[in-house]
């Protein structure tokens, strides 16, 4: 399912390209390979023989840069770009990435993805010391650390920067002379290098928008690295070497695109194979499987494989979502109004219907898609996640911040069951998920962060500590009543 | 494939309802599920107390009302609506529907899906008189008419005029105290009549579109109806006895939304009907299915499941594709650069792939989706087109009027095949499109029309003719050169 | 004062050219001279190479062209233009004019400057027939009539329908081979013609317009003439001897710009004759002269000089009133809070202070343009009005279309005086004013309409008829009360 | 004349209020009075319970706040607003101001009038130990100071950053509990306090705005003053003692609006005297005597009552230029193309005319209106300038800043007089403009700066030392030559 309607929320995708002509263009292409990690809010910076030029606003990329013109004209040879749903950092202009900085003699734009678990703290130790914000965007911070930092040259102090900020963080920064791309010490987010025809280097979240500007994929940025990229070539370097991978796994149950690669394993493929899993795990007695368009359509199709059952067209999902400023009022909501999905009724009627989804989070649309597949005249629905119960918070990137928000930390199995009114309700183990993925890895969980499953955090939790553990009390409290 | 991609494209979505409150905002719901249909204008007429009011405007229905107050604005109790994709008038703010007309004394809005034969005769022969016409669109024309019937009442005179018009046609009328839906004697484009929970009658393109308002389907208008809707009720009456319904084949093939039904018959189910037969028509030595996103999904099930094959998702579209106004360059373009399909390469390397689309005009995009594929490493790719060869224009509704735009009026299979680079190339047969379609009718082709396959139209082509004998001497002079 | 501030509205301006490259640039800024005759609403037509395009819109003219293409895109030899105040015809876009017309075989364009009177019952007499209106106002019924016409060729199907209407109006009437212009039989609106350096000929409603593009004044149109300029030249003829001149009075007073001459007779000398014979017949004893800025200044010096008092800036206007979207609330208004206009404390503190207006309407304005006087210190404010009271409505372009609207019509001069809190109140007579205008002609008045003031209009007043006498039958039954 | 016509532009228009319902309302109309500061940029800043909100953008006040509810929304007792002209800064929407801080425990606004002369300094050696600068604007150096001031409460971290700038600078600050108003020590700008019906406290540049708003003028803010407005009421309080009243004399020569009083002198009047002056100074033999609409009437009437010759409208202001996209052509232009000023011929034909301007910068315009007269048939041109010769650059506000661009500084009187084509040419001596203005002050010039006309500053020019010297070595040099 999209992000309008699963109240899930990646915060962005990044995107840097250098030496090549039209590159504001490539990157605009680029980032709307990336739109689906970020609706909100969209930027591009460019270089401009060495001069930086931002263009940046709210909403969909194409709300942004809404006519021919908005692209050419930002004319330059390198570039960065942002693609933005806000987490930390209000609705205002300013948030939205690239952050520009203007030195008087020089240029600075950041782009991030991710969320730095110490921000707080080190905006008010250097508020003390007279610094002046410009947003309340904890990516900011690395800007300040930056320029407050001794060390000898550029290099040094950005590293020296990474080294205090803390958190799930892939940073682009780019500067009249170079990019600088940087990834967090566990791996987090994903961040790849490509390298196109004319010999250019690409650094980007995810596969698809390499395959998109028709760059050759080369690595994955590994946990730890400074890469660094000017006219010379690229530069592979560590800022720390205290690092273990544990990219979040809501990549591959649903945040990445179904054609992106990470780290060697195709997203679409793992997904099918957590709903193979998922169907010897959690089998079903019904007719045909069905799942929730878009992002659950490769479990489905891995289930009813290994079911042996027929994979079908139960659900469609109005191509032209994405933008609606008209909603049902209340009272149509309830008479049936749909705007986004709708339930294929020469296809489900009478059926016994295995409805695959790839995760639940609050709760409130799978009961409003069992509802929409029964009022269709479906038979029994069994409603079937591809991946464990969410039950913790995230903080390294994903907007979930209270377990309370959360159904499954809630409610048991058989509560939600009753609640989504489905006839049964499955949900694939952490064990199988690790496996679905399989990431060729000695990290602990294969190198997959499966916290928001488990609660158990691959680093300290800093600034927000306090609020997991008063969030927790609070659910533990709950529960006892 | 989206109507970006292919140059095949209808020209309208059409939605009416009448006598329940907030009728704009159901019409837009309506019109959002029929936005498939057109998407370079839209407008909504409302009647308020008697009075009506209309706000329409270029691009899509989100362009058009691009605020929350903007359908909020037309409050009233019926409403007709509109998308419109161009054919027939030219690119003016007057060509966009519902038409409105305001007399001294009274007031009239026309909403139109279809195209007429004789619009251009009609139109002279009233100017001559000294008519005055608003838009340079054929639609206008019904209204002349009506006003210079001489039927003593309005039912009467919107009779007459029906008789006069010729060609493919779905017409909506709104008044200050009633709502008419006409259909043309051969039932060229499909028209629903439905019902909502409250009682009020909803009259519309497609059976999606009463899903979407929560309204239940009663009937499909019949070729030669005029159905009218007030405050009374619902009265259903021929304006002429002579018709025999022909639908358009393409809507079932490309137009239609899969989860609608038309005549009874549901259109995926319909399309995987078409894919099964075109395996059996036309097998292929292969390991793996797909289809071209989105509407070609149906049909890859279908033909998937009859050769025993799996069905894999090897092209992923861009969600975010309906609107964007920066395109790659040409050198880009060349360079790989797609911004709305990306081939996945971790399922088509190496394999040999089925791949279904449903239908080829100009044959551009499938050229380059064989590409695709194949630069993604597919070992082979087996082109299957679950429809018959496209060769002569249509004049009903679809924008296609010279057969020279059509690959395969101009090329034989063989010749396709080596430009679109496939391994091998086939298609589906005229019987077995009418046989996988079904409808449950005696007419002719079992009430299908396929004169873009066969040449064989239903009905005099009027102000056409001309312009289509020529067409077809330059194709066959062509073909003996 | 201007026409924000007074409900006293002229409808149009009007301006054309022939045979000149850039014609929609050069009628851009003829119009620019002329928006104070209509802030409501603007367009232009251009014919490009016979092919004519028009653009309208909403608003100033800097509104509805509102970027340096938005003129350019308009590429042609010839153009219409107008800008709009509305009087008959409510707020629809179909309204603005210039009006197009398209026909299977050629193309109109109509602009208009004044009020038809007989326009309801041509529009219900061609409506009763089958014609259709594309907007509500009484402008587009040339149109039909010349379409109806019988007349062999084009000239006398124009002359036939310029027979037909009634009331005033200036016309402008663009086709792709010519330019016609036409006045009423009574020349109620202003209409001139000039001449650029390069041989091209304007047509305009004020002069003022000829000085801004540079053109030479030639002559003044005359009543019931049809002018026609082509690419052979000006032609200028008769469509009716049935003619006497009665000009609009108001156009003197307060409409046309100080720097226009019209018959021959500078509008702002004109005004200080009035404001110089008003200090002869209405004498006060005071220290200094003020206008209302801007439209009363000439008065005001002439007051002053005849007077034998100083001319001083007692009020300024605000330069950027013209467009404000954010209004005082009724709290802050009587707080004194006053965009638009401010008194100058400096001037008038202490002072005996004569204060000139042109003209009074509703008296709104005239009673808080006192109350600003006297809360910046003026000793007594001895208001001057250069014109004689407005007691009947206009029929023939000013908006103006009830006697109860207009305080002089309803209060004699002492209630009127108290009402403003002036501490003396005079009008000029009639005579005077027909004195200071002065035009060098036999017809009655002079060749001025002076019906606003006198009640006896020069003309029959067809359909406004009844409402006249209804509207007279009120005022006199308020005033037995 | 207006700015868009001089190349001389004052930078800013200042407004603040405390405690006051709609306090953005009023605001903003108090902007709109002195929206003829600066026409480039507007921004407001409420104090809503606390919070800080900002509205900028570009253009003018009407442009930002383009609909009622623009200012509707911003809710608050207490707001800060401006109105810009570029000076320092280019042109990004970071530069508009109020310019917004926002800290993790407060927040700030910043709006000024003026200009630093050790801003770049100031900067650089922030920038050296690590701050971070939102804008390329000299305003923020005094929030960056603030901040860093170890200076134990806010009154006194104010102080200590406003004795480290330099230059001419009006300052408002707005935070959650007051607003700050400071002045430079030779208050260079004008800024005046008044108070409104309900006892709130308002701050602006001019008094005109007060009048706009109902405000009673209370006190001009003199030179090192800085007021604070709370909840408690007002404090006054010296920042320094080291001060010399030196307010620039072009606000009484052509920016401040005529209904404004300065240090108790009207501006209209003193603009009289100006005139009056002049008269003595340079009479002529003449027959009327005319202004360059808006800004040189004043003077004009002056001249005229002095020289005992009539006082006439020879030049009409076209009132709508505030704002146009579209531009004359050259060719136009040069055929007498002129959207702006027109002459009347009625008036000026076969006259000898007194042309009287308040000043003259590059004099391109001077040679327009000279012909423009002469076009219309004066006999004669005589051109008289209310102020000596502009010969040397502003760097406290006005927009010049070097002499190169001054006519002045590079031409002889005679020199000029051929330039512009007039039939004599005289100017204002420094003596009668102090002698004019005649400000009740023992302070040098009595307290007006004259250093445009004779080079000396009344202060050193820190950062703007250097680019002086060069350019009058320049200037000597080209002299020379």
């Amino acid at each position: 399912m999209q992000s309008e309607v699963k109240s899930l929320n990646e915060e962005c995708g990044i995107f840097g390209v250098w030496g090549t002509p039209d590159a504001a263009r490539l990157t605009y292409i680029g980032l709307f390979a990336l739109q689906h990690r970020g609706q909100e809010g969209a930027g591009i910076t460019v270089n401009h023989d060495g001069e930086l030029r931002t263009k940046r606003g709210f909403g969909l990329l194409t709300d942004v840069f809404d006519s021919p013109n908005a692209v050419a004209n930002l004319d330059g040879d390198a570039a960065i770009g942002h693609v933005r749903y806000s987490t930390a950092g209000s609705n205002l202009l300013e948030n939205i990435q690239p952050l520009p900085f203007n030195f008087s003699d020089t240029q600075f734009a950041l782009a991030h993805n991710g969320n730095l678990t110490n921000a707080i703290s080190i905006r008010k130790q250097l508020e003390d010391r007279g610094a002046i914000y410009h947003s309340s965007s904890d990516t900011e911070n690395l800007m300040h650390l930056i320029r407050l930092s001794q060390a000898p040259d550029l290099d040094g102090q950005v590293k020296e920067a990474l080294n205090i900020i803390k958190g799930g963080f892939a940073y682009l920064i780019i500067t009249k002379d170079r990019l600088y791309a940087a990834l967090d010490p566990n791996g987090f987010r994903p961040l790849v290098v490509g390298q196109l025809p004319n010999g250019a280097y690409v650094v980007c979240s995810e596969t698809c928008a390499l395959d998109a500007v028709g760059a050759k994929f080369k690595f994955d940025v590994q946990p730890g690295q400074l890469i660094k990229i000017d006219d010379t070539g690229i530069t592979i370097d560590q800022y720390t070497d205290d690092t273990q991978l544990s990219i979040c796994s809501m990549e591959f149950i649903y945040f990445a695109r179904p054609d992106s690669d990470i780290y060697g394993v195709n997203v679409h493929s793992a997904r099918k194979r957590m709903g193979a899993m998922l169907a010897k795990e959690q089998p079903a007695d019904a007719d045909i499987v069905t799942g929730v368009p878009n992002s659950s359509l490769s479990a489905a199709m891995g289930y009813a494989e290994a079911a042996g059952l027929p994979y079908e067209m139960g659900l469609v999902k109005n191509q032209y979502s994405a933008r609606t400023f008209i909603e049902p009022t209340q009272e149509l909501r309830e008479q049936g109004v749909n705007m986004k999905l709708s339930a294929v009724k020469g296809v489900v009627k009478g059926k016994r219907v295995v409805l695959v989804d790839d995760s639940i989070v609050r709760g409130t649309t799978s009961r409003r898609i069992v509802k929409l597949l029964k009022d269709a005249g479906a038979a029994s629905v069994h409603l079937r996640i591809a991946s464990p119960p969410l039950r913790y918070p995230c903080f390294y990137g994903i907007d979930i911040q209270h377990a309370s928000e959360l159904i499954a930390a809630n409610h048991s199995i058989e509560e939600m069951r009753q609640i989504f009114d489905a006839d049964s309700l499955g949900f694939l183990s952490v064990d199988s998920l690790i496996k679905a993925v399989n990431l060729k890895t000695n990290a602990p969980n294969k190198g997959l962060c499966v916290a928001y499953f488990d609660g158990k955090y691959p680093t300290p939790l800093y600034d927000y500590q306090k609020e997991y553990d008063r969030d927790q009390a609070q659910l533990h409290a709950a529960k006892m009543r």
